[in-house]
C-alpha cells in the first residue's frame, strides 16, 4: 500500500468545520487503500495570536521561550485533527514533536531538523492507527522546544515522508502548481507535473505555494511530494506531482510564469575592478538578513572599474541603503523603486541558450523595457516596472505556450 | 534561604498585565532572599477554549486527545511567566511536565501525580534560574500527556512543594482564608493560620479558596501551605498559613462558617433494617457520579424498619431521583428542594461535644429550623432553608467569637 503523509496548513485547520474537511480528506485516502499519517500546522491566527502574547515581554522569533509558547499551537491542533478523525471512524492519535522525538539543531525559532525517530509511529501504522504530528516543532538533544520557522510544517511533512518512505502530500488554498497566477491570466493552467529543481525557482521567484525548504528537503532525499487543495471535496483535487526531473524536460521549455512585486535596484557605480567592493557589499547585506536577489556586475565606461546592480525588496531598501552608505563611503550609490520582477521558470531552459534572447524580444515587443536580468540554470528573471507586471506575465504566458497546458 | 513554590492560577495569569503583576510578586519574594520556583495555570478562559474545541468533535474531559490540547493552555502561560521574570532582570525558564518529567497514573482529565523528578530543577535553583513548571499536566510512563482535573495546578505546586523541600504559596483572588464569606458577613477577619484538616472541611463545606486534593497531598506530605492575594501589591498581601495542628486547637475552638446553597434532600422511609437498602443506594449513587453529602439513619416508628436521609446537589436530585426510583422499586423515596448548608470547623470541636447542641440553639433563637445534622471530628454541618443562609451566618459567626479574629 502507498504511504502517504498528508500536511495541513493553518487555513485547512483554521475552525472546527476546516478541520473536519480535511479529516474527510484523510479519510477518503485511506478508504482508496493508501496509509495515511498526518502533519498539522497551528489553527490560522493561532501562531500570530501567541507570538503578539509573546512580544508583549519583549520576545520575539529567536527566543526559547517564544518557541515553548508556539509550539502550543501545534499541539492543540494534533489533538483536534486525532479527534476529527476518530469522529469518522478511523483510529487516530496525536504526536508532539518531543514524543517521537524530532530532533532539531540550529537556533530557536528558525531550526532545523537534524533527525527524526519514526520508530513509534511504525508500531502504530502498524496497528492501523493514523498518527497526526504535530508539525513546525521539534526538541533539542538536550529536551528544549525548538520551532522551525514560519512554514515548518512543511519541512515536518518532508521530513516525515522521507523517515517513512512515503509521499507527501501538501494540502493547500490552490489546486496544485499553475503555470502562473490565475488572478493575473485566467487561462492558467494546472500543471500535471513539475520538477524540484522547477518547484524551487518557482518558489524563490514569488510562487506561494510551497516552502522552499521543504522543497529543497524533498529533492534532496527524493520524496516525492503532491499539490493539493484542502478547500474542494474528496476526490476533487487533481494536484501537481513534484517529482525528480526525468520525463518532465522534454515535454516543455517553460513550465510557469512567476513575478515578485515591489523590488527595488541598488546600483555601486565606477567601483574599482581590483576591489573587493562586491564581495564586502554582499557580506554586509546578509549580515543585516537583507535578502539580496538579481545580481549583475559590468565593466564600467572608466576603464578599470565596474558597475554593480542588484535587487531587493522595497521594504528593506531604506535600510539597504543607509548601511551601505555608512559603510562604504566614497562608493556611488543610486536605486530605483517602484520595480518588480517577472521569471520563466522550466527545466527545458537548459538546452535552449536562446530563450534569454525571446524574453528581452517578447517584453520589447509589448513596450516592456528590462532594467536587469539575470539568469539560472532553469529560470530567467527580468526586472521591469511595477505596472508593467501584468502585461508581462499575460505575454510571456502566452508566448512560451502556456496557454496550451 | 527558605525555599517556596508560588502558584498562580488562571486569573492571576488572566492577561499580559495580570501575568506581569503576578511576575512582580515573585520577583519581589526573590528580593527578600527567598529562592522561587513558580508554577503556572493557563490563561483564565483558555481551558474552556480549548475544552469547548474538543467538544466539537465529541471529546470531553477524560479523552487522551483532549488532554494533549488542553496541557497546550499552561504550556504559553509557563512560557509568558518565564519571559515577564526576565523583563524583571530575574534568570527564568519555562519547564513542560515531560521535561522533568511529572509522571502521573489514573484516567486522562483526572490522573494522579505518581512521582515528579526534580533533579533538573535543582540544578537550575543551584544556578540562580527561577523555573515556572507549567502546572494541571504530567505524563504516563508510556510518554503520554496527562491532566490533573479542574485545579489540578494546586495539586501541581504542592507536588513540587513536597519534592523541593519548599512551602507553598498559593496566590488567589483573596487575601487569605477568612472566618466565613465577607459578602455575607463584612465582619469576618482573615485567619493567620488554619490546619490541613480545618482547610479541608472548610473547602468541602463550601469555601472556594483551595482545591480539596491540593490540601490532602500537602497534609500527607507535612508541606506548608500560604494562601495570598495575587491581586495586592507585592508584600500587601499578608495572607493564611495553612500548617500542621500544632497550637492552633487551642487559641479558638471555631475557625470558621461554610456554606453552599442549593442543595436537596432525599428520604428513603421505612426501610427494612435488615436490608442493604442503604449500601445499595450509596453504590448506585456512586457509580452515576453523584455526589452524596450528608448522610443520616434513624429508626422509624415501624418497629424493624430505618429512614435514611441525604443531601445532594440541586442540580443531581432529578438525576438522582430518577435512578433510585428505577433500581429500588417498593421503596418510598421523597424530596425536599430549596435548602442549603451551612457548616462550622474548627479543630477545637474535638474537644467539645457540646457544640452541636449550642448550635441547634444558636439557630433555633433565629428562627431557622435544622432538617438534618451531620458532624465529623472538626466539622459540624447543618441542612436548612436557602433563604435563611445569611441569617445563619452572621448568627453563627457571632456565637462562635469569630467577630473577633
Amino acid at each position: 500500500m502507498t504511504r502517504v503523509v498528508a500536511k495541513f496548513g493553518g487555513t485547512s485547520v483554521g475552525s472546527v468545520e476546516r478541520i473536519r474537511h480535511s479529516a474527510g480528506l484523510v479519510a477518503d485516502a485511506a478508504a482508496r487503500g493508501e496509509t495515511m499519517a498526518v502533519v498539522v500546522s497551528a489553527m490560522a491566527g493561532e501562531t500570530d495570536r501567541i507570538l503578539g502574547l509573546a512580544g508583549e515581554f519583549g520576545a520575539g522569533l529567536g527566543d526559547a521561550e517564544t518557541d515553548v509558547a508556539l509550539a502550543a499551537g501545534e499541539q492543540v491542533s494534533s489533538a483536534l485533527m486525532a479527534l476529527a478523525l476518530r469522529e469518522l471512524g478511523l483510529n487516530a492519535r496525536s504526536f508532539l514533536g518531543w514524543q517521537l522525538p524530532v530532533i532539531t539543531d540550529g537556533p530557536p525559532g528558525a531550526a532545523r531538523i537534524a533527525g527524526m525517530d519514526v520508530s513509534v509511529l511504525e508500531t502504530v501504522l502498524e496497528q492501523g492507527i493514523v498518527p497526526v504530528l504535530a508539525g513546525f516543532q521539534g526538541i533539542t538533544g538536550e529536551g528544549d522546544v525548538r520551532t522551525l520557522g514560519r512554514g515548518g510544517t512543511d519541512l515536518s511533512a518532508a521530513a516525515l515522508a522521507a523517515a517513512l518512505g512515503a509521499r507527501c502530500d501538501i494540502y493547500t488554498d490552490v489546486d496544485g502548481v499553475y503555470t502562473t497566477d490565475p488572478r493575473i491570466e485566467p487561462g492558467a493552467g494546472r500543471l500535471e507535473a513539475i520538477s524540484h529543481d522547477e518547484m524551487l525557482e518557482l518558489a524563490a521567484q514569488g510562487a506561494k505555494v510551497l516552502q522552499t525548504r521543504s522543497v529543497e528537503f524533498a529533492k534532496a532525499r527524493g520524496v516525492p511530494m503532491r499539490v493539493l487543495s484542502s478547500f474542494l471535496a474528496a476526490g476533487e483535487s487533481r494536484g501537481t506531482d513534484v517529482v525528480k526531473e526525468t520525463g518532465i524536460a522534454e515535454r516543455r521549455i517553460v513550465s510557469g510564469v512567476a513575478y515578485a512585486r515591489d523590488q527595488a535596484r541598488i546600483a555601486l557605480l565606477g567601483a574599482s575592478s581590483r576591489s573587493d567592493l562586491a564581495a564586502r557589499t554582499f557580506a554586509l547585506l546578509a549580515d543585516a538578513e537583507i535578502g539580496v536577489d538579481m545580481i549583475v556586475q559590468a565593466q564600467a565606461r572608466t576603464p578599470g572599474t565596474v558597475n554593480i546592480e542588484f535587487s531587493v525588496a522595497h521594504r528593506d531598501l531604506d535600510r539597504a541603503q543607509a548601511l551601505l552608505e555608512g559603510e562604504l563611503p566614497g562608493v556611488d550609490i543610486s536605486s530605483e523603486t517602484g520595480l518588480a520582477k517577472v521569471s520563466i521558470v522550466g527545466a527545458g531552459l537548459r538546452q535552449r541558450a536562446d530563450v534569454a534572447r525571446s524574453l528581452f524580444a517578447v517584453l520589447g515587443d509589448h513596450g516592456i523595457s528590462v532594467r536587469v536580468l539575470a539568469t539560472s540554470e532553469i529560470k530567467i528573471s527580468a526586472l521591469i516596472e511595477n505596472d508593467a507586471v501584468e502585461r508581462a506575465v499575460r505575454a510571456l504566458h502566452a508566448a512560451y505556450g502556456l496557454d496550451q497546458v
